[in-house]
């Protein structure tokens, strides 16, 4: 792990905007490469530093990512921006190592049942897979961060129960395959409160004070219950979309992602400087409107503003 | 207090149902008294047992009131339900108090300036009018709960801060005056989760296991990371209305009380035995769907699903 800034640094919150990726996975629209760019540019502009930006896959059958390596020099345009894309094998992060990305995010799931459904293979395979990716990127000239998502985290819409000492297992293997850093994804909004609890503290004292990322889907109402949780218990990564773009295959029609403007609304009143001004963030929703007319935006705080207290940002 | 059963019993969680009064306070259209019957009668046999069902208003302002004497007669045929209304002055009190309601609430503002604008006295006017409210009931031959909900008690959108020793000293003032309770209302959904856990905790140092209400607001995406931290805090005293019916005066299109179904199952997934079917509740929204087509309706678990985890309810 190279680079002239450091990414996620000791004493500070990152929220990280991933409607590029995870947002633009299952709508039915997406926005043009230079609206992609604005929207990073926008969202820089207010302060966010951390943008997924889309998946190294065949543009036959993720035509929303075939610009996956414009919006990754878009990003690094910004001096102090942080691009992170998904490779789901060896050959997307080949292509990935191709470029100047500076995170690499491989994914297993939790859940054996959804990891065959998903990747087609067992969780063994994915992690020989991901110290595969490993080795390539020590391999290479360069030197993004691998990170794993750990999907189904809190319950799989397969399988059901997922327990947490499994993925506290997995979370070692996914370390012991050579892993940077992994995160806990609630894919299908099964988690509450008290889960996120336990889940935070036993990373906590697995990682003290190296970053790990909380991904949250707001599927199940609690999206932003559970953020409040997982900052209470020490986490301070968290993936967000802008407007909640995005979904969950699983639930049609349910809302995906929890939503970056509320989630910075959140933190603020908890007393964590984000550093990023919500009314310009808030504004950045224009451009999803104009490219994307036909998807639901989500999102209390667009809607209402902030509070005419001084004291909301605590 | 007399009557059968205890309403608000120490150990136990209540979630109360103010969607047929908070809720049609602000929509455009209103159930039919048999439909509010029926609404009753299906979140009854889900095991709600707390109901805000209407207001002691001239019929020719809040129409949808006006059949508010047959609503507590539907509510009071269930033996365990436990009805409430509101009596904004001493002529609604003196009707209320000619019915077998169980539970009066009379409002009061924690900022002066909306006490002003929402009922056209100063704030100590309506702590006389409190007064007066007791004084009719401990004169009559019925013994309702007189409770006061302070509005908010958590910043106001007219005046901006509002002072939690302020908050604190309105609670003694309104108990001075011969209140049975309190509910501390996010009027305008201007809380955050810390500010929440600060008011509770004086809350409980305050009436230690005697109950309060929360009556929390979504209007800016955090209702039920306040909720979850209110629980932490040990209020046990919830309202929140079916598919989040209501709004927002002050923020046109936005959403107003917490969703019911999201709050259970959020309680349920924090190991509070809520005795509450949860899909029985999402049912009942079947009612709002046919009574009145063109409000929105709230609220994810309806879309979604319970989980198919064995643990949601923990």
């Amino acid at each position: 792990m190279g680079g002239v800034f450091k990414p996620y640094p000791t004493g500070t919150i990152a929220l990280r905007e991933v409607g590029l990726r995870d947002g633009l996975q299952l709508t039915k629209s997406y926005p043009s490469t230079a609206a992609k760019r604005d929207w990073i540019a926008q969202e820089y502009a207010a302060g966010l530093r951390h943008f997924e930006v889309g998946s190294f896959l065949p543009p036959s059958r993720t035509p929303q990512f075939a610009d996956v390596r414009d919006v990754i020099d878009a990003v690094n345009s910004h001096p102090q921006a942080h691009g992170v894309a998904l490779a789901l094998n060896e050959r997307g992060a080949t292509d990935a190592l191709a470029t100047e990305v500076q995170e690499i995010t491989v994914v297993i799931s939790a859940s054996a049942a959804h990891n065959e459904a998903n990747v087609r293979r067992s969780q063994e395979q994915s992690l020989h897979e991901i110290a595969n990716v490993v080795r390539l990127r020590d391999e290479s000239d360069r030197d993004p961060i691998i990170n794993v998502g750990i999907a189904m985290a809190f319950g799989c819409s397969i399988s059901g129960d997922v327990a947490e000492d499994d993925v506290m297992r997995l979370v070692d293997q996914c370390m012991g395959a050579g892993a940077d850093m992994v995160g806990l994804a609630d894919t299908v909004g099964y988690a509450g409160p008290r889960q996120i609890e336990r889940l935070c503290k036993r990373m906590a004292s697995r990682f003290g004070d190296a970053p790990y990322v909380m991904h949250l889907h707001d599927t199940r109402g609690l999206g932003l219950a559970n953020a409040s949780a997982a900052l209470d218990a020490g986490c301070r990564v968290f993936d967000a979309s802008l407007a909640g773009l995005g979904g969950c295959p699983f639930a049609p029609g349910a809302t995906g992602n929890i939503v970056l403007e509320d989630l910075i609304f959140l933190a603020e009143t908890k007393g964590f400087a984000t550093g990023i001004d919500l009314n310009t963030v808030v504004k950045a929703r224009a451009i999803l409107q104009e490219e994307m007319p036909d998807e639901a935006l989500h999102g209390a705080i667009a809607q209402s503003g902030v509070p005419r207290t001084s004291g909301w940002r605590a």
